[in-house]
C-alpha cells in the first residue's frame, strides 16, 4: 500500500503514459463499427453481405455464371444466435492459402489493379472477430479448386492479439462429382427481425447488378426467395493492370524502383507502366530532364518527388486502361431495373473510362421511370459501386450529393414522381468512405461523371417523357376530330352525293388529312388510332 | 513466349488468385480515405486536426492548461508543399517510445478505458503516411517529459511495407528551461485556398470546447489568430477505469481470464470487473449458476459465451462509473457559445451517465439563440465528440438524425431561427462511423440520450422564448397604455382638479393600477418602462 501511494504521488508529479501495440484484428475487434459491425441489426447484415460478395468475386470475375446459395438459420433463438451459411461455385481457394486467407485480417487475393468487389482484405475476418467477440464459435469452411480430386475442410478461429488463423480441424474428402467452390458456414449474434427488410433489400439490389446470377436465400423463417438468371451474358472479365504514370505516388515509386530490375530509367519506364512505349518514355523523360540511361535506383528522394510531379504534369500518357475494370453494361442495368422495379421506361448510360488520380473508372447510371414505381418526394437511388449495392449512409454518399443537386425540371421531371435512378461506379480503387463500404467520398472526378450520366440518362427520359406527352396531346386532339367526323363526312357526302363521292371516301380524306395536320408517321398514327372508339354510322 | 502461351492456357483452364498479405501501414497508405485523406484539401485538415488533438491530449487530460501553437507555411507554392508544425506544453513522450508512437500504426498511449480524443492509434501515423506519398519528406519530432533534463529530437519515416519506424536522426539537446511538451513539423501536399474556410471553423469550434486554452494559430499568409483562454477552470480529469460486466464479450472475456492470477471465479469476478465487491459477485454467480471456488481457467467456450449472456443479464451490477469521463459541463459550454457565437440567450445541460453496450457515456447539449446568429431554414449543428469537433458527414451523424426529427414547434422555435445547437458525446469508446471520425453511428441508446437532453435544453429555451414573448406583450400593452396616459390624466386632473389631485399622482396611480394588471414583479416592470420614450406634458 505504502509503496502504491508513493507511485501514485510519483505519478501526479509527473504524468507519463505506458504505450501499447495492437494487431490489425484487435483494431477492427474494438472498433467494429468501422469493418460494419455497429450492432446486431447491422452486423447480420454486413455479414451475409461480406460474405455473398466473395461468393460473386470468386465467379463471375473468373467467367463463371454465379450459383449462389444463402441460408440463415436461427440455432438459439433466446440468445439470437444465427448460422449463416453462404455457398458459391466459384474458383476455390487453394488449401494452403486457406488457413491465412480466413485468419489474418489484410491478407487478401485481391491487392490488385483489377475491380472486384472485395478490396480489403477484410470481410470475412470482420465475421470471424465479430463471431468470436459474440458467440465464440468458429468458421468452417469446405473449399475445391477447379480441377481438384479433392474437397478441403477447415474449422478455425482467429488468435486476434496475433492477428493469426488457429486451426482447430481440417480434412480432406473425395470429390468425385467434380465440384468447385466455396462454402462456409459461421454463427453470429444478429437481430433478424429487425435486419431482415434490410437483407431482402440487399438480395433485391444485388439481383438488379447481377440478372446473370441465380441466388437462392433461405430464411430464418423458412421462406425461400431465388433470382433467377434473367440474362444469359457475363459482363468482361476485369484483368490486372500496370499503375498508370498519373496514379503514382512518392512511395510507391520508390517501392516500384526497389522492387525493379531495370537498368535505365527508359526500361524502368517501359517496364513498370501501363501504355507506356518507348517513344512515349522518351519524350516523358526529355521532358521531365532525367537522362533515359540514369540507373532509376540511384534517383534521391527529392528526384523522386519530382519525379512524380513531372508525371502528374506530364499530358502524352495513353490514358488508363479500362481492361482492369467490368461495368455492368446498358443490358445489364436495363434488364435488372426492368426485371425488379417493373417499370414502364428504362434507360441506362455506361459512360467512357475516366481517371481520377491515376484510376481509371466508369460511371453508369440507369433509370426506371412509371410502371409499379410509386411516386415519390425525390428519385428513389440505387447506389452501387464494383456491383455491390449500397444500403447505409446514403446521405454522405457522392451519388446522393449529385442527384440532390440536379435540376430536373429541365428533364420535364416534377415531384412527385415515379422514379428510380442507378449509379454504378466501377473503378479499380472506388474511394469508400469507411471500411463498411458504405458510401463513396467525393472524388471530383467521380462527382462530374455522375453530373454528366444523370444529364445522359435524363435527357433519353426527356425524350421519352416528350414524346408521350405529344402522343398524349396527339391523341386528345383526335378524339376531338374524330367526334366530327361522322357528321363532317355525312354533310360533305350529302353535297357531294351528286359527284359520286362516298362516305368512306370522304372519311379517309379527313383522316389522311388529319394525319398530315398531325405530321406523325404512319405507324405511330395507325397506334395512335386503334385504340380509339368512334363509332361511326355507315 | 511459347511458356507464357502455355502458361495462360492453364490459368484460362483453372484460374487460381495469388495471396499478398498487408501491413497496418500499407492498409492506410492504400485507402487513405478511411483515415480521412480523401485528397489534398481533406488531407491538409485532418493533418492539423490529428496533431492538435494528440497536441490537446498530452495537456488537459493530465490536468495541464493547454498552450497550442500551431503554424502552417507554404514551403512550395507550385507543388501545394505545405510545412504544419504543432507545438503543445504536454507531458511529452518518453524517447525511446517516440519511434513507434510515430512509426507504428496501431501503437500507442491511448488503448484504456479512458477518454482521449484519440484512440485509434493512426492519426498521427496517417499524416506520416500521407507525407510520404505526397512530398516524400519525413517528420521531426522535438519532446520532453515532464521533469526531463534534455530535450529529444528525431527524425523518422515508416518502412510502410513493414510498418516499422525508419530512423533517420536523433539527437538530444540540454533543457535549461524545463521545457516540456511536444513540437512536430511534417510537410505534406495540401490545399490550402480550398481548405482555409475548414480549418478555421475547426479552430473555432475547438475553441468552444476548450475555453480553457491557448491556441495560437500561424496561417500560410501570414495571419496569426489568438483563441484566448477565457476560463480558469479544467474539466475534470478522466481516470482509467477496470471493465464493466456489461461491456464485455465473448472474446474479451476470454483474455481476461488468461490474463489473469484468480483462482476462484469470486476473486476473478471481484479483481477484473468495476464496481463488483464481493457481495454482488457472489449473487452474480449464484443467479449464472457457477460455483464461486470454481477456476476461471477451466471454463469452456461455450461457458465463457454462456457466462457473458448471464453478465449482461444480471441487473444488480453499479451502473459504469462515469469516473474514466471528462464532460465539457455547462459553464464550458456555455462560455463557449457566448463567446464565439455571441448570442442573446445561451443554455447548456450535461445528462448523467448512462451506459451502451457496457460503455460508460455521457450526453451534453447546448443551445444558443438569438444575438450574432443569423436566422437559418435548419438549426446550426456543432457536433463534438470526446471534446473534438466533427465538421464532415453531418448528415450520417446521430446527431443530425435527432435534430431533423425533433418537434421544433413545441418548444416555441419556428424557422428560419436564428439557432445554434452544440452536442457532445463523451464516452471511453466512442461509435464512430470511420477512423476519419467524422460521424458518429446510431446507438439506440445515445439516441436516446441525444433526444432527452436536446428536449431538456430547448425547454429552458421555451421557458425563455415564453418569457420574452410575454415581455414582448407586456411592452405592447405598456405602450399602448402609455399613449393614452398622459391624455387620460389631464383629463382626470380636471375634474378631481377641485379635489386637490396632481396630474402626476394620477399618472403615478394610473401606473400603479396597469403595473398590477400585469402582474409583473417591481424589478421587471422597471425594466420594461425604463426604455420607453414617452412624453408626458407636465
Amino acid at each position: 500500500m505504502a509503496r502504491q501511494r508513493a507511485q501514485r504521488a510519483k505519478a501526479a508529479e509527473a504524468p507519463r503514459e505506458t504505450f501499447k501495440s495492437m494487431s490489425p484484428s484487435e483494431f477492427f475487434y474494438h472498433y467494429k463499427e468501422i469493418a460494419g459491425f455497429d450492432n446486431p441489426t447491422k452486423a447480420l447484415y454486413q455479414a451475409v453481405r461480406e460474405l455473398v460478395e466473395n461468393a460473386l468475386d470468386a465467379t463471375d470475375v473468373h467467367g463463371i455464371f454465379p450459383d449462389i446459395f444463402v441460408s440463415i438459420e436461427a440455432v438459439d433463438r433466446e440468445e439470437s444466435f444465427y448460422r449463416i451459411t453462404v455457398e458459391d461455385n466459384g474458383i476455390g481457394i487453394p488449401p494452403n492459402n486457406v488457413p491465412s486467407a480466413f485468419g489474418r485480417v489484410f491478407f487478401s487475393s485481391k491487392y490488385k489493379l483489377r475491380q472486384a468487389r472485395g478490396r480489403f482484405g477484410l470481410g470475412a475476418k470482420a465475421v470471424i472477430i465479430y463471431a468470436q467477440a459474440t458467440t465464440g464459435r468458429p468458421i468452417e469452411v469446405y473449399t475445391a479448386p477447379i480441377g481438384s480430386r479433392r474437397v478441403y475442410y477447415f474449422k478455425l478461429k482467429i488468435d486476434i492479439q496475433r492477428n493469426e488463423p488457429l486451426v482447430l480441424a481440417r480434412g480432406e474428402f473425395e470429390n468425385p462429382s467434380g465440384w468447385h467452390g466455396t462454402r462456409v458456414s459461421i454463427t453470429i449474434k444478429g437481430d433478424w427481425s429487425r435486419a431482415r427488410h434490410r437483407i431482402y433489400t440487399y438480395f433485391q439490389r444485388t439481383a438488379i447488378a447481377a440478372p446473370y446470377a441465380n441466388i437462392v436465400f433461405v430464411d430464418p423463417d423458412g421462406n425461400v426467395v431465388v433470382y433467377r438468371r434473367t440474362l444469359n451474358k457475363l459482363p468482361p472479365k476485369p484483368r490486372e493492370v500496370k499503375p498508370h504514370p498519373h496514379g503514382v505516388d512518392a512511395e510507391m515509386l520508390k517501392q516500384l524502383i526497389s522492387r525493379s530490375n531495370a537498368k535505365t530509367m527508359l526500361e524502368f519506364m517501359v517496364e513498370t507502366f501501363q501504355g507506356v512505349g518507348k517513344k512515349t518514355a522518351e519524350a516523358f523523360l526529355e521532358y521531365a530532364g532525367i537522362p533515359k540511361d540514369l540507373d532509376p535506383h540511384r534517383l534521391s528522394e527529392r528526384d523522386i518527388v519530382r519525379l512524380v510531379s513531372k508525371m502528374r504534369e506530364f499530358r502524352k500518357f495513353r490514358p488508363p486502361s479500362a481492361d482492369a475494370l467490368s461495368p455492368l453494361g446498358p443490358e445489364v442495368i436495363e434488364t435488372g431495373l426492368r426485371s425488379i422495379l417493373k417499370p414502364e421506361f428504362v434507360v441506362a448510360v455506361t459512360r467512357r473510362p475516366k481517371v481520377y488520380e491515376g484510376h481509371p473508372f466508369i460511371v453508369e447510371v440507369g433509370i426506371a421511370y412509371g410502371g409499379e414505381i410509386p411516386p415519390q418526394e425525390e428519385p428513389m437511388l440505387l447506389r452501387y459501386a464494383n456491383k455491390i449495392p449500397l444500403l447505409y449512409d446514403e446521405r454522405a454518399d457522392v451519388a446522393w450529393k449529385v442527384l440532390h443537386s440536379f435540376d430536373w425540371k429541365t428533364y420535364m421531371v416534377t415531384f412527385p414522381a415515379p422514379i428510380a435512378v442507378l449509379t454504378h461506379i466501377a473503378s479499380t480503387k472506388v474511394p469508400y468512405k469507411a471500411a463498411g463500404k458504405e458510401s463513396v467520398a467525393e472524388a471530383p472526378e467521380i462527382e462530374q461523371e455522375l453530373r454528366n450520366a444523370l444529364r445522359e440518362a435524363a435527357r433519353k427520359l426527356r425524350e421519352y417523357l416528350l414524346k408521350k406527352k405529344r402522343e398524349e396531346e396527339a391523341k386528345r386532339r383526335i378524339v376531338t376530330f374524330m367526334k366530327y367526323t361522322p357528321e363532317v363526312a355525312k354533310s360533305l357526302a350529302v353535297i357531294l352525293k351528286s359527284y359520286g363521292v362516298k362516305e368512306s371516301d370522304i372519311r379517309e380524306m379527313l383522316l389522311t388529312a388529319m394525319k398530315k395536320r398531325l405530321g406523325l408517321p404512319e405507324e405511330e398514327f395507325a397506334k395512335l388510332v386503334e385504340g380509339l372508339e368512334v363509332s361511326v354510322e355507315e
